[in-house]
């Protein structure tokens, strides 16, 4: 049983030494198809023993009970039920903010303002799409990459991220939009674009599980993941008042330590009875280029969409495209010196390349200069090209973490190196690079923050790092342990990455044979009038 | 003959009895290669008869002919005739609007216009680049789920929409922007979008006969439905004053209507024979999900790229991001409930999980709030889940509506049911939600309108789905019989959803066996200095 | 030795006659695997000749050695000496503007701007990220038609592009907005896009050598082609003072007949060994809709991203639109009028509609008006069609030019024809069109250029063409022979047009059949109780 300690000291104690022999040949049952039975191994054999072996064994079957991921009931239950709960809390909480109520009109004539395009909508509604398509194609696609895993992929990012914006407006409200005045929840275009900032913190989780998870585990892990989000951003936002208006931090190294945590406590030592499934076939990898490619250039839209109007969305825009576009040469260069022949690997295309996107997430909208953006971007896409090809192996080998897309080498290291980056470009900044008035928009030293300096400012993005590395692993521990009661129906260990347990998967390939079968079954007396074969092409 | 009693009219009249001969063993003949032939079954056998016999066969051979689904000649001549006549319309009506034309610059010192960015390009531009890609991709890719018809889903919509954007920028100009004063269409970024939506009308009609109808039938329809359209929307928004800009009535409502008529009269009794090609493959179910993504994301550009500009389109936004939010998870939820095993259906997530957008099309820019749009998303995901799994069979069966994408289910019933709440929305609207001004802005309470009250408002929207309605009904009937002139060059019944009969389909994974059975062919004698199987990974 | 005769006289120097033994039994032992092995043929059967003939060995030897397509050292060499490079010139030269500077609020102080909407940014960003999705998403996409070089499509595209818009910046920066004042390069969204277009020539010409070369090889490719881009740029933009916002010569007169020279150059007499991976499958045709689809919706962008703002953005969007939709009906009808039975080529249906977007790349901001647009389409749809079927082969089997996409018929043709229908609608620009302001507003007679008629301009218009052609040819061929240097481990003559030589390729369709046996196998004994195949589906 080569499990971490603490997993070890879970398991011992809800399964029993019994779960040893689960190794064994029982395994092919726990297919798909098994209700619940009871068998051989798992019936006493000895029946009048003392009470403690009695409880152990119910704890054993509660806890590692046969496998069944039948959601028929869970699922709609979840959705039905939490639906209702988040029409019941917007009907409550949530209103229009004064530039989408009707009353716009009346608030141009008080402020003053002469034209429909002062509208926040005007500035930002490009850059809202943009992020929108990030997260549904962007990350939809980009985990079509198994062979028998896309509709999973595709269509749990989609179902959890129609959660989570709904219930990400609501808890962001409550954190960061709640209007004094009448208790309300005023929401507007950059509401929607932190709801779906909110939600890429989670399917970037859903990354390290893709495929060992069942749909109401990943609603689970949505519900919570958003929940944690959403004070993990408020204390590094609002308290620390620390600037990461791209996410490096709050996004991505909080989203990817909560999935790799979660994936620890969900450690499956018997995965590799999947691992036939557990890789791509050529036509699934070049959908997953289409994830690649829509996150990628829109990445400087992600970065720059709620950075500051006028030269922060701008200069947050061109800094991005660079980064990006020198992760990109030094992936390809990484990808092709590691292989024996120097034929790239396409995991690497499809993921490193994007590594200097989320390394400029907290610095973005900061005078890092062209050059400076390029030399984090060609670090970025060494680093998690290198992770790829060591650290994601000896992660699953020491540590039982299976990360199924290397979310640690996307999103957690560059991550964490993209809030360094910030802390250091924030701590160095200067009235000479920004101009007065510059330094003061571009970090906010207004109000209660107005004699902050840029070197104090370093240390709270310093901080901010770790608050978020501490809700990652500490949120990821108790959700994990969570999803590990035997309620949520996720597969067995020999059934995971298999759209077949959740899904009706069409027939493959039989088409063609069949529709010939047919014909020839039909008109066969007359084939030489047809000569199908000859005129068909 | 399962036909209802109006088909059975029309069908018995054209094609007289010896029609059910056509059950038998014959339907094999009609493949795709054969020339017009003169089949045992076909040829009176007792040649001296009365006339009337004569008369009734002669019919039966004009109406029910052996399909001969060639388009070399008639695609050509509709493509290029009708292109040409576009050039001359556009050469006699279309211009410039003051917008777009070089006199921009006059325009603004005339009107006090200060910046270029008042230029209602920039209001519009982004939203039309996404409606646009709702049009192309989003409907496009949306009917390449079929496992052989991937090529007539993306291709056909491509041509009938480059096609109808030109026809429809005229008839609408004709209705709506016709400028008395030289007599010209005015066209700018507005009509540009106008005319997508337009087209959409004839997409979604095309998504009840795909894979049945050839090319050219396809233009037809385009072209009598963009001309029912700009009629129906002319009565709609211009006599009747109704508010409809996402077109929950305009575009969808009479959309599927005419598309589920042109289907009803078009019945084929025998497709049964081509069903071995009526369903997708893995592959194609995913391309189908690219289509469904970028429709999802984008409906919110969608119902707002015409709204006023300001807090109209920033609303809209909003409230279409909310309904299809909630949409999404009724729709997983109904979807696993109605399985055997809890396993969700592509066909489900693909197409009821837009509902919600649809549903919005009317009160998007109204005051709905944001739970109102929940609520509506959440009854649409419900309805056209159930639709598919009831509705679409029982429709084939005793209606002989045969709707090969499920447009009643996706367009139909939630357009209608958008209608309905914006009537409601609209009848309850009041001063004290949307202040004085942001009423009559919102509903343009303006000129001759000017003494129009809410209620009345609501009485004339339901009268708009009425309109939208009739005019998909009564026209699609009038379509319908056109279409079924037997000159159009469809496919026959076993042929439908089949690439090969429009299309140079390439050989299908023959290339691996090719290339290395060429290689070894070439290369044979030197098998060992090759080690091919060896060094190749 | 069918060469044309400049080859021959290169090749024959080069090569010497062994060359024409090549064509026999040995062209086996070229694959991907072989070492530089000294082949029987290659040895010098005769010892003691004359110096002469061991110079020319010698020659051969370097210039035609067996192929050795290991890119291991030669790809990250090139990717990280670059990338290094790049960063080190951004050091020194590139800059944020005024606009995207952090002193931009002084500067709205200093030019009385009153809103941050101002910023250049609101004008161009959205044009700027359709612009990025047509280079990365559409060409991409575009060059994924071929069944086993999806990979190679989408994935080397993606790496020349990446490299190309650090170059481009640095070159079209030292050209057109070096600041006199400090000697750097100030880069803005307009730079972005700039550098996005000028990549956008590298990529067509990709398109001729689809297939046929090696990573390295574009990488040299686009660094020459970037500057002779710029250059070609600088001396039609500025110095002719031609108008060229859409690029129908800048961009693709120029990249296409560099491609189509450099293919000459780089011809490959036994490329029909490949021919078996010469073509499609019907998921690939798929995948290449999704670039022509992208393409072809965001053109209007394309052309519109840096024409000026107001009517000029406004108007070039219009005529854009125009133009595609009506080539897309002339493709349709010719490529249906070529086939035996009409049936549509999806090569026809890829390319030839998007040739309407080429040919109004000049003339999109000009007052063409909209049935003059539409002319344009209908006559670019017809002879990108007719190129396609005609010429394409004609020029493979006389000329030597080897064009994989096409691009002649998509590129060449369309662009020289756009920078003629530019050159006729400037001649005959008046002010009772224009109006007096816009006239000089569209053709910028600011300046120096003051007294510049519009005949006159048509007149520079048409050199523009020249000086297009010219760069593309000659810098073609001298690009071409760089590349004919025998150091870039392109792939051999039967091995083209496969993912394998370069990429990682996942084992196909050996999935299905894996996991059933290993199912199989581990339950084989309790086959009964599984009953897979009854409850599978």
């Amino acid at each position: 049983m080569n499990q971490s300690s603490c997993q070890v000291i879970v398991t011992a104690f809800v399964c029993g030494t019994p779960a040893a022999g689960e190794h064994g040949h029982t395994s092919g049952l726990s297919s798909i198809n098994t209700t619940p039975a009871i068998t051989p191994n798992r019936v006493p054999t000895r029946t009048s023993y003392l009470d403690m072996e009695h409880l152990t064994d119910f704890c054993r079957r509660f806890w590692c009970p046969t496998k069944n991921p039948n959601v028929r009931i869970s699922l709609p239950v979840v959705c039905f039920v939490w639906q209702i709960a988040m029409i019941i809390l917007f009907g409550l909480f949530v209103r229009y903010n004064e530039e989408a109520d009707a009353h716009w009109s009346q608030h141009m004539h008080k402020n003053n303002i002469t034209s429909h395009i002062e509208n926040d909508f005007y500035f930002r509604y490009p850059s809202f799409q943009d992020v929108h398509v990030m997260i549904f194609v962007g990350f939809g696609f980009l985990m079509t990459f198994l062979k028998r895993y896309s509709f999973g992929g595709v269509g749990f990012s989609f179902l959890i991220a129609a959660f989570g914006i709904q219930w990400a407006l609501l808890m962001q409200g409550w954190f960061h939009s709640l209007d004094p005045a009448d208790g309300a929840i005023k929401i507007g275009i950059e509401s929607l674009i932190n709801a779906d900032f909110c939600v890429a913190g989670c399917l970037i989780a859903y990354g390290a599980l893709l495929g060992k998870v069942s749909p109401v585990q990943l609603m689970v892990l949505t519900l919570f993941g958003i929940t944690l989000f959403a004070v993990e951003e408020y204390i590094i936002l609002e308290l620390l008042h620390v600037r990461d208006a791209g996410g490096s931090m709050v996004i991505h190294t909080f989203g990817a330590y909560y999935g790799l945590t979660i994936s620890w406590i969900l450690y499956r030592p018997k995965l590799k009875l999947s691992s036939s499934l557990n890789g791509s076939v050529y036509h699934s990898d070049v959908f997953a280029m289409i994830g690649t490619l829509f996150l990628w250039m829109f990445w400087p839209s992600f970065n720059s969409a709620i950075s500051d109007h006028g030269d922060g969305q701008h200069r947050a825009a061109i800094n991005t495209y660079l980064a990006l576009a020198s992760s990109v040469l030094t992936t390809f260069a990484i990808s092709s010196l590691s292989a024996k022949k120097g034929k790239l690997d396409m995991v690497h295309i499809q993921n490193a390349t994007l590594a200097g996107g989320v390394a400029m997430g907290t610095a973005a909208e900061f005078m890092i200069t062209p050059y400076g953006s390029l030399i984090v971007g060609f670090c970025c896409g060494i680093l998690s090209t290198f992770g790829y090809l060591v650290l994601t192996p000896l992660m699953e080998k020491y540590l039982k973490i299976q990360d199924t897309c290397g979310i640690h080498n996307l999103h957690a290291m560059p991550g964490v190196l993209g809030g360094v980056v910030g802390a250091l470009t924030a701590a160095t900044a200067s009235e000479s690079v920004y101009g007065s008035e510059g330094l003061i928009n571009t970090f906010d030293f207004k109000g209660k923050y107005v004699n902050r300096t840029p070197a104090t400012q370093g240390g709270y993005q310093a901080a901010g790092i770790c608050v978020a590395l501490a809700f990652g692993i500490v949120g990821g521990i108790i959700v994990g342990c969570i999803l590990r009661l035997p309620i949520w129906a996720d597969p067995s260990d020999d059934n995971c990455f298999n759209d077949e347990v959740y899904w009706e998967v069409p027939d493959e390939e039989e088409s063609i044979p069949a529709m010939l079968e047919y014909k020839n079954h039909n008109t066969g007396k007359e084939m030489s009038e047809m000569s199908y074969t000859v005129e068909q092409s």
